[in-house]
């Protein structure tokens, strides 16, 4: 095999033509290991908190209900968490005979029992959060049932889940697991709220263990052909329309990736490749982009020539996993409503903070007077005399002429610039989250041209990630 | 039955709901014919002439082949020429054994015996043309043969056409052809050339036969629900995707109506309904729109908000029936070069005098400077890789980035707007006319907004029919 013929095989299927690339690849994992393993002292700190906690939930959750038990769970259990994460997760779980109301108040009891200092918050269940020598402690009721079939909310399968893990995670695996985790987090990828929707910790977990390390990992998704399907357990019996798709271990009906968007999964193949061919300590480290300055955003849109429109309002008063999609169903329904209008968007985007803004670039802004407005075939006799008989009599109307074998007039637009539309009545009409909407109402500004600079004291580093895209 | 529903009756069936209305057609159709009908006079006119030319051209024909035959066809052989016409058509028939130069000799021989200032025209055989008393003449040599299925070329098949009708068109008939020809020239859809893509005189013969007069046909038009298929002789044997379809009595493989344009089957069902509701001399009347003018172009424009571009350049000297298939070509591969480039276009139309114009109405004539170039999905691993590659290095290039799990890149366009398209060497590729192609090539220019005022002198007329068009 000569030279070139090497070069082209790397090309094709990346294989690792000389061990000094390889040392390369396994020298950045290892600063990467060096970074993200919590050391003695702080799994010391942690095993301590844990354990402390755990014996005061223990204690309470007894004293209430005999039956109960107590077992941590999360990525601080599964050995999985890297350093600096402060995240412990103790699950007081109760026999599955007891009623809601009962299970929420007994929770809420150990809960403020074990963190005197906690406060109640509420996901499925309430329970309470609080602060420990720094530590982020949750303590959540749930049931303990026989199988994560039988589950009555998402808690209940936690336990299931780290039961699972704790079997197959050794401490190689897991310290994959840690460096995958920041490798997901570097490209932008890592978390399954909805605003990210990527890979969540669990997700993470099963895919190291299925693979069997990050490089294996890496090494196969950059093959994927989605949909790709996985099924540790092979007892999947429901199909997913998901570019990726793993089957729980501890329930067939379910897909741990289900939350993953395909531009995600795609996120993840390219940066798998570009790792691989050129390992670097960059792609664990997650975007930071500063605020774009005001003469930069003059020098994007001069140079692309298209004209950025922003609808901007006060952000409803929602979690990020109730914000998001409403304010991607409000931008796809505005971004529609524009390009139905003959205003074509070049691209857009959503950005929240104190303030939510629809973001739409748009290729065309404005729109002639006239628009077509296409009748019926000539042929079908009573709408095509309606057609034509309201038309020839309406007064500002181009026609009623024929085009082929139907009439067509041109009339009136009803807007003619993107800003007549976004600032009319109209807006409400395209299908818009229904809090963002409540928002509208209340009090929307319209924002086009250099008037978005207005934008940057709140979004400066979202309008350079929208202005200076990466993969 | 109360006058409401008399009303509603009216506007569903067109059912004549008084003997006023019925009268007022009557009334109408007795004033075309006035008009259309030759009188004995004209007729007298005719006959001597003809009968004069035709012994002529018998005794040059059998002189040079004793097998020859003379007879008249077209409308005046037929009864069916409206008042004003003045085409006589002479047909010398030799024998098939004939071969074609010899027919062809012979046939210029009668011809310029026939009509001794004549001059030599050519269509599919050579043929004399004169002027004989204010007659148009045309001495036109063919084979005489059993049937019109045999026929060599079109003017073989005239004969057969002008015995079939001479044998049913009676004196009524002939007068309802007269009046229908008149309103199909009024409404603008008669004759079969390339430009008006209309109705002939044989297939006007044919449909009048075929419903039995004007009335009947314009009370059978207005129902018609395209495809319309008419078989006078149910003899049809081919299948034709045409949206009217009138098999030929002579000849069971030919649809009369081939070159018939959806449109102008349109536009005879639409002025059928108007006529026969509001019977009126105006549908008799060819328009003849007077010439635009400079203000009323500007008023146009300015209520329009389009942009209105002309390519103008110098006609191609070609037969109207190659220059306008031509021309359409043209146009259709300009607006679809337009579109395809983002100048969306609003309405377009094309007009030939001395200059030959495609003239082109847009709704975006400026684009942004950045397109959007879509690449292939990440997991196509080559391509992907390819694209990326080429991309990452290329300057002024926004991305490559991932939509959906595909890349995209926002590069610089190639045209900003539609003058940079029109005056780039891009628009030979669209597809244009070869001899459209060639005057290009030599010289034309790009007229945009108030610059299209330069046209008025020479097509102030089509430019008031493409800004007040009617049906």
């Amino acid at each position: 095999m000569n030279g070139e013929n090497a070069d082209d095989e790397r090309d094709l299927d990346g294989a690792d033509p000389s061990g000094d690339e390889l040392d390369e690849r396994d020298a950045v994992v290892a600063a990467v290991r060096e970074r993200v393993d919590p050391d003695e002292a702080e799994r010391e700190r942690l095993r301590g908190v844990a354990g402390r906690l755990t014996k005061r939930a223990e204690s309470k959750a007894t004293e209430l209900c005999p039956d109960a038990d107590v077992l941590r769970a999360g990525s601080s259990a599964r050995n999985t968490w890297t350093s600096g994460d402060r995240d412990i997760d103790i699950f007081v779980r109760f026999p599955p005979t007891l009623d809601r109301e009962t299970l929420e108040s007994y929770g809420l009891a150990v809960g403020h029992a074990t963190l005197p200092t906690g406060h109640e918050e509420y996901a499925e269940h309430p329970y309470v959060k609080g602060d420990v020598d720094g530590f982020d402690i949750d303590v959540v009721p749930c049931f303990r049932l026989e199988s994560a079939t039988e589950i009555r909310s998402a808690v209940d399968r936690t336990p299931f889940h780290t039961a699972y893990l704790v079997d197959r995670l050794d401490d190689e695996l897991a310290a994959d697991v840690r460096v995958t985790k920041q490798f997901l987090k570097g490209i932008g990828v890592y978390g399954s709220d909805l605003r990210t929707r990527g890979f969540s910790g669990y997700l993470t977990e099963l895919l190291v263990c299925e693979y069997g390390g990050f490089r294996p990992l890496l090494e196969a998704a950059r093959e994927w052909q989605p949909p790709v399907h996985l099924d540790p357990e092979d007892h999947g019996r429901t199909s997913f329309d998901d570019p990726l798709v793993v089957i729980d271990p501890t329930d067939p009906d379910r897909n741990v990736a289900a939350v993953c968007a395909a531009v995600n999964v795609a996120r993840l193949q390219h940066y798998a490749r570009e790792f691989l061919e050129n390992p670097d300590l960059e792609y664990f480290e997650p975007d930071d982009p500063a605020p774009l300055s005001a003469d930069e955003l003059r020098d994007h849109v001069e140079r692309r020539g298209t004209t950025p429109v922003a609808v901007r309002f006060e952000a409803p008063n929602l979690v990020e996993d109730q914000l998001y999609p409403q304010l991607r169903k409000s931008l796809e329904g505005i971004t529609n409503g524009l390009d139905e209008r003959g205003f074509d968007v070049f691209r857009a985007t959503t950005m929240a903070n104190e303030s939510a803004v629809v973001f739409v670039e748009l290729a065309v802004s404005e729109r002639p007077l006239v628009e077509r407005h296409g009748g019926p075939p000539v042929h079908v006799r009573t709408h095509a005399k309606t057609f034509y008989e309201a038309y020839a009599e309406t007064a500002d109307v181009y026609g009623p002429f024929l085009d082929g074998d139907r009439y067509v007039t041109e009339r009136n637009r009803e807007f003619t610039t993107a800003r007549d539309f976004l600032e009319s009545d109209e807006i409400f009409s395209v299908g818009l989250g229904v809090h963002v909407e409540s928002a509208l109402e209340s009090e929307y500004d319209v924002l086009i041209d250099t008037d978005i600079e207005t934008l940057l004291e709140e979004f400066g580093s979202e309008l350079r990630a929208y202005f200076e895209p990466i993969p």
